[in-house]
This record gives structure tokens, C-alpha cells and sequence, in this order.
């Protein structure tokens, strides 16, 4: 019967007549293929990003794109049910990752690290609904920095917001703003207002939505769903309104009733704190303190950051907000759902207790990191390409080794081998006699800035035609100084 | 009730005593997480054979982690069987990738495609038997080149092995050999043996054994399991010892039985012309035809390729050989299965028929490819590392900013400003007021170079001192010049 099933095989592959598949030719829902040109820019993005990291110390990890499904039970809340489960196929039950905070944690714990200070740029998963035209997607990349280990107050915090100013400001984007909170004011300011300790982190994800949503449904979600009383509320909406600098720190110090809550008093000196430091690293002018910043997920337990751009990107992008999943309460590190069209593009907090939950003394290594939404960025890149009509070169070929006659092809391969052993980016046709106008097209059509041209005349005397593509000038060059040539006239930078 | 499940979440994140599980820390079998020190020695490895890449015109692509299950049915054999399947959570039924070759066959035929030159890196996924102290992985990275579109015999095909020794070369794994042969020779020589055309590429597996087992054991599985007469296998016995080079091909073209079959003098035609380019890309001495090489998979029609390292790393590796899937007649550009203790590094071939099984109407692309192991690759440098003491630098810091006394914290991060302004790489402790020594012995164990040690005395003097790490040097350097100071002491290359 093996021998049947291969022939069965064979005929389905080497067959004259493939049997052509029946279902529509399409990638999974909420996915895409990047193509040579978006490969392109995207390399570009994160070769930028890593540059920050590697400034900043960063080092690099990778962990397995699925984790047993334990390890992601019961973290992330009312999004689980977004988790990508693998079928189970006898062995281990797993699930596709659906950020790299909690594997990172796991690392952590289970190789019992107290500190180290990583980057990690991967896919994660989430079984979500898509919004691809404006970057949302279910297979995405994360881009993420984080400090771990016990170290003094803010120290660590601030650094974080340094990178991600760094790297809006490398990649061009416009003007942004990085709002800042602290979940401990955030939680003081609830129970200033009257808020039940119960309720704080429900009526925190109602505040959440702010950026999306004008107050008054916020605060019909606060009382109808959330079983606030309306003078409770309103308290609420006269300080979720407040943003500013080191005088709004201030002012708020001198608030009576925040004064009179520990957890508030805490939370403003920490920002207090936060702010100097910023000041000290320049970034006066990128952050804003900013007390309708609340974040979705959980387990932040400190400061919190968002990093919104200011000017709408060159979008064609649909004028009513789609409602996201962070709308539905539940996102942290993704940038995936945020405030104006683009939304924000950077995202993080300080998670002291999430390490301590895989270690089976509960021995908990503080963290605080960010996330950078490259998807987003991409989305804003490829649009704005798009409009300027720039054709990105998508690969780096230096020369081109063109035949004018027939009968070369032999006389190329060892042109070739000669600029491949010297370095030299270079390709040519894979026809044996392709003409001479389809290969100089080729070389305009993909921005080849020279051309070899291999003729008999001109390799009896030990020569061939160097030809600049843009210009069309042409020099004779010694068939032995090819390599050093092209290398000579390679661009400074 | 919402409120409730938020407390029993807030109980678990938030909480003083963190909830500790009570199952093993463990990655999912056959994977593993990437520490720092193993990720700057795949990206260093990475980069290399991305150069090769780009010197050879290749551009990049990407594609999801997971396809639709219909587009990986049928295109395995009997190793669909190792196919990750993700559950049914509704929606699309989704498998992850097996590999980057049917990917990218969808891709060309979705996007009709006729010619394009890419490479793909990226993790593919296995339910195989994971032997890791030999590089095998149930999650591994692949990297492969590919040339598709209509051309000339064996000029793209050389050039691909060119890519293979390229890489080779700059790796540096010691000596090696690229094993060529022609699934059309092999036919062709079955069927001059007297095998019956149903019958070949059950005995082209049994072949593809031979790098692992003796020919008595090969035999054996042909007559016994397969079928064919002793006569038979014995003849093939005759040719499949035979390896060499030009005067190889010219000796079997000048044999009777071969002679006589149509394929077989195609086979031997298509392999002198891909010795002759192979000859003029300066592979002589890197090549080796060789009728042994048989390849697992089905949906190879021309030229086939397989490098194997000659000389043996330092691994310590079990003594006897493990049973592979490759010895389970089905792996293709898998370098997880061959011979010796490392295995085959690289592999490929020509696969004329895949995209066309995408293809409604069945156009083909005709498509020739390597892919290089590269986990095998990891494996050996790791041990290599690992053997040779040296401890490799997981971070580029250049510059660490220490406080020789107390009360310094504001003054290293208005230093570190400037320095991260100047693009200088730069990190310091997170600690209000470390000690000097142990800011110190951190830049010796990280290799960091350079130390600024901050102190009142200079500072009040608009200077610093800037220390030389491994030579103790110390010199004064004024406050504003430090940057351009730093910049200046970087090793050139």
C-alpha cells in the first residue's frame, strides 16, 4: 500500500496535469504576506528600533512562538478568550503566545534571573477581529523593552520613556506626545472619589476608553454597567480631565481630598519623581502627565505610558472608530487599539508581580518596559510611501553583468565570480542569450546603478564596458580592475 | 458578576502573595528559549548568510506562521503526520507552516508570479522526535534562497550552489562537500536497473538511506519491504557507489544500460552542464557528483544538492545514530536528517511542479532552491563556543557612567543625555548610589570597555575622569568634549 500512496503522491506532483487545488488562494483571516517591498521598510524600522535598545544596553532573547497553554492561563483577564489554541495531537497542550511580557516572565522565573535588561521582537497571536487597514492584524509583530530586576524608584521607569522618545524621533513619524500615569494614583483617586475597592480595576478599564469615547458614555458605563453612583462619577470626570506637567503634580499634592488617601499621595510623589527625571533626559517636551490614561490589562502595578502621534498620518483609513478589543477592556502592551485614527504608537508600564507568579515561592523580580507598535508604524510608513510614489529598492545589487551578443553566458559566470569572491553584489540574466535592451530595463526597473556589458570586441583586449545606469556614461574598464572598480565607486556614507 | 471575576483577577495580579502554579516551568518539547549569548551568535550567523543573500540579488519575504490546512494537505507525503494543526476555535482551520517552500509556492500562485529571486528566514514547526543535542528541533529556523521563473538549464541551478559554498566559506565550519545529483539520472538509471516505474521513488527513499546505513541494509529494505528482485537492487548496488566528478558523467554516458534510457542521458546532459558552470564559478573542489544522494521528499524533478561538514566539531553527541524522519523516506529541504554526526548543512534542489499546484489552471513556475541548516549550524558553533572559553559580548555598550560617592544619580543622567543624544551606546545602575567597585566589576564581566566615573571634585572643575576598563588607563576629559571623546576611541573596522 506504500507504494500505491506514492504513486498516488507522484501523480498529484510530478504529473503533466497538476491537480489544482479547490479552495480560494488566500493567507488566514487577520494576516498578510509582507512582499519584498514591504520587507524592505520594515527592516528598515526595526534596524532603526534595535539601534535604540543596543544604545540603551538592551540585550536580545527569543522564546518559542507557543507555550504550554498553563503558562498563559489566567493572565491576561477577559482577552484570553483571544488566545489561539495549537489542536491537541497527543503530548502537551499549547497556545500560541499572545504578547512577550508573560514569556518573558516565564523566562525569568524559570531560569531564575533577577535581572537583565532585554529586548524581544517577535509575532504574537490574537484571535482577533481585524482591522487591517488600520494596522490591526492577528499575527503581528511586538517590539518590546524591558528592565527587570529591584532597583530604586523611577530610575528604570524613566529610561523607558527616553527610548521610546529616541525612536519616534529616529523614525520620523511627526509630533507625538507620551502620556504618563501612575496606577497608584489612579487607584488613590478612585477611593478620593468614593470608588469601592472592589471596583477599582472595572471603573479603571471604563476610564480606559476616554481616548476613544467622549465622557458622558464613559459615564453612563460607570453607572449603568458598573454600578457607580452618578456624585461618584462626577468626581471621577473632574480629575480625568486634568493633564499637565510637574504644577499639575503639585496642585494635585494640595488637594484635600487626595491629600487624605496614602495610595494618591504615593502615586503623585512617584510622578513627581518620574517628571525630574525626564526633565533631566530632555524630554520636557515630549510628555504630558495625564490622568485619563489608564491602561487595559491588569498588571500594572506603577507608572504607565502611551505614546500617541499628534498629526493624522496620510491615511486612507475608515472614519468611525472600529471598535477594538482594548474598548472591550482588556489590551496592555499593544498598541493595537488606542486614541485618534492611527492610535498610539508606543505602550507600557511596570508589572512588579507578574515574574512572582511563575516562581514557586512567588519570589517577584520587578519589571517596567514598553512596547513599540511597529505594526502601526508600518501601516503609517507603507501609507505615506505609497503617496509620495518613491519606488523602495528592494534589493541591494550593485552591478549587473549584461551580454551584448550571444554566446556569452560562459563569460558572465566568470565575470560574476570574480565580483562574488571580491564582495561585490552582483547578478545577471539566467538566459542564455538574453538581448541587450531587456537587460538595461531590468537595471532601471530595479534601480541597478551600473552595468557590466560583455562584448567579443572588447574582451579580446582584456576590457568590458562599465556603464552608469541613470547616466548612461560608459567607461572601459581592465577585465582585472572590475572588482576594485565597482567598489570605488560605491556611495559614501 | 464581572466585578467579581475583576477581583479574583486583581486577587491574582495585584495581590501581596502572588497565586503560585503548580505546574513544571518548562518550554513545550522540542523547543527552547534563546538566551542572550545564543542570540548574538545567531545573529551573527544570520548576518552572514543574508549578506550572501543580498550578493546575489535575493530579496526578502515573509509569510504567516500559519497556513490554511488545505494549502499544507497533500503536499508532504507521509510526513503530514508531523504537521502542527491549530484547534478549530471557529473560523478558518488553520496548520502552521512545515516549512518555507510550500509558502512560498502559495505565495508565487496567489500573486502570479512568474519570476522573482527571495529569501525567507523564519521559524517552521515540526511534531518530530526532538534530538537537541543535535539540532533538532520540534521549532527550528530555516533559511532559504530561492530562484523561480522560466530559464536556462543549470544557470540558476549553479548559482544556488555558488550560494551554498559562499556561505560555507564565510562561516568558517572547516571542510566540507556539496553532494550534487539529478532525479532524473536516478530514474533513469531505476529503470535501466529493470525497477518498475511504480516503483521508483519507494526505491529513490530506500537510496536516500544510504548516508545513514550500510548498503547491506538498504538492500535488504528494497528486496524485503519493496518488492524488488536481488538481481535488481544489485545492479543498482553497482552505481549508486559511484561519486566523482566530469569524467564520472562522461564514463556512464558511455555506458550500455544508461545509454539505452531516455532519462538517464538527460539526467547525465543536465549534470555535465551544471559541472561545467559549477567549474566556472570556481567549485571544483567543493563538488561531488554523487548517485548516493537521493533526497526525501517527492517533488524534486531536476538537479538535487546536499553539503555534509568532512570534518567532525567538537559536539558531544550520542555514538550511534538516531532514527530520523529523513530515514522515514520524507524530508526535503530539511537539514534535520543526514549523514554523519552533524548531518547535511544544506540542501535543495529543483522543484519544477508546486507552483503549479496552486494554480487554478496549473501555470507552472518552474523553481530551484537551498536551504541552509542553520540550526545544525547554531549546534556546532554553540559547542564550539562552549569548548573554547571565549565569552561572547551580548550587548554593545560602549560606555558606562559611574558615581564615585553618593548624591551623583542626577549628574549620570544628565551625562547619559548627552551621551544618547551623540548616539553614543551608554547604560549606568539603576541605583540611587551604588558602590564603585561594584559598578566597576559590571563593566569587567560585560565587557564593557569604557567607565566615566562621575565625582564632585571634577565635576566642579567641568570635568570627568574616563577609564579604559581592561588597561585601568584614567584620563581627564572636560564634560563637553566627552561624547566626541568617546566617538573617537571606537575600534575602527
Amino acid at each position: 500500500e506504500e507504494v500505491s500512496r506514492l504513486l498516488a503522491l507522484k501523480a498529484k506532483l510530478g504529473g503533466d496535469a497538476p491537480v489544482n487545488q479547490k479552495f480560494t488562494l488566500k493567507t488566514p483571516k487577520g494576516t498578510r504576506d509582507y512582499a519584498p517591498q514591504q520587507m524592505t521598510l520594515r527592516q528598515g524600522v526595526l534596524d532603526k528600533i534595535v539601534q535604540v535598545f543596543k544604545r540603551h544596553g538592551g540585550e536580545a532573547i527569543d522564546t518559542p512562538v507557543f507555550e504550554l497553554k498553563e503558562v498563559l492561563t489566567g493572565k491576561y483577564g477577559e482577552d484570553s478568550k483571544l488566545i489561539y489554541d495549537l489542536k491537541d495531537q497527543g503530548g502537551e497542550i499549547l497556545s500560541m503566545r499572545y504578547d512577550l511580557t508573560v514569556p518573558l516572565a516565564r523566562y525569568l522565573a524559570m531560569n531564575k534571573i533577577s535581572s537583565i535588561k532585554r529586548y524581544h521582537i517577535a509575532k504574537v497571536y490574537r484571535r482577533d477581529n481585524p482591522a487591517m487597514t488600520r494596522g490591526r492584524y492577528r499575527e503581528f509583530y511586538q517590539c518590546d523593552f524591558d528592565i527587570a530586576g529591584t532597583y530604586d524608584p523611577m530610575i528604570a521607569d524613566a529610561e523607558c520613556v527616553k527610548i521610546v522618545a529616541e525612536i519616534l524621533d529616529t523614525l520620523d513619524l511627526g509630533e507625538y506626545v507620551i502620556k504618563l500615569n501612575h496606577r497608584q494614583l489612579l487607584d488613590g483617586m478612585f477611593e478620593a472619589c468614593g470608588v469601592p475597592a472592589d471596583n477599582f480595576r472595572a471603573i479603571c478599564s471604563a476610564v480606559d476608553k476616554l481616548d476613544k469615547s467622549p465622557w458622558e458614555d464613559v459615564r453612563k458605563e460607570m453607572v449603568d454597567e458598573k454600578g457607580l453612583d452618578g456624585a461618584t462619577a462626577d468626581k471621577i470626570g473632574e480629575y480625568v480631565r486634568l493633564s499637565g506637567g510637574t504644577e499639575l503634580v503639585e496642585k494635585l499634592l494640595a488637594d484635600p481630598k487626595l491629600k487624605a488617601v496614602p495610595n494618591a499621595v504615593k502615586g503623585l510623589e512617584g510622578m513627581q519623581l518620574l517628571l525630574k527625571y525626564c526633565s533631566l533626559l530632555g524630554l520636557e517636551k515630549a510628555i504630558s502627565f495625564d490622568l485619563s490614561l489608564a491602561r487595559g490589562l491588569d498588571y500594572y502595578t506603577g507608572v504607565i505610558y502611551e505614546c500617541v502621534l499628534k498629526t493624522e498620518p496620510p491615511l486612507s483609513l475608515p472614519a468611525t472608530p472600529i471598535k477594538t478589543s482594548a474598548q472591550n477592556g482588556g489590551d496592555q502592551q499593544d498598541q493595537q487599539g488606542g486614541g485618534g485614527i492611527v492610535g498610539s504608537v508606543a505602550g507600557g508600564g511596570r508589572y512588579d508581580n507578574l515574574v512572582g507568579m511563575f516562581d514557586p515561592r512567588g519570589k517577584a523580580v520587578p519589571c517596567v518596559g514598553v512596547s513599540i507598535g511597529v505594526e502601526r508604524i508600518f501601516s503609517v510608513l507603507e501609507a505615506k510611501f505609497a503617496a509620495s510614489k518613491v519606488k523602495l529598492r528592494t534589493n541591494d545589487v550593485e552591478v549587473y553583468v549584461a551580454s551584448a551578443h550571444k554566446g556569452l553566458h560562459e563569460q558572465r559566470l566568470r565575470v560574476l565570480n570574480q565580483l562574488w569572491q571580491a564582495g561585490v553584489k552582483a547578478e545577471h540574466s539566467y538566459k542564455l542569450n538574453p538581448k541587450l535592451l531587456a537587460q538595461l530595463q531590468h537595471c532601471e526597473e530595479n534601480q541597478i546603478p551600473l552595468a557590466i556589458i560583455l562584448g567579443d570586441a572588447e574582451l579580446s583586449q582584456g576590457v568590458v564596458k562599465l556603464r552608469e545606469v541613470v547616466t548612461r556614461q560608459e567607461a572601459s574598464v581592465k577585465l582585472d580592475d572590475l572588482a576594485e572598480e565597482i567598489i570605488k565607486r560605491r556611495p559614501k556614507d
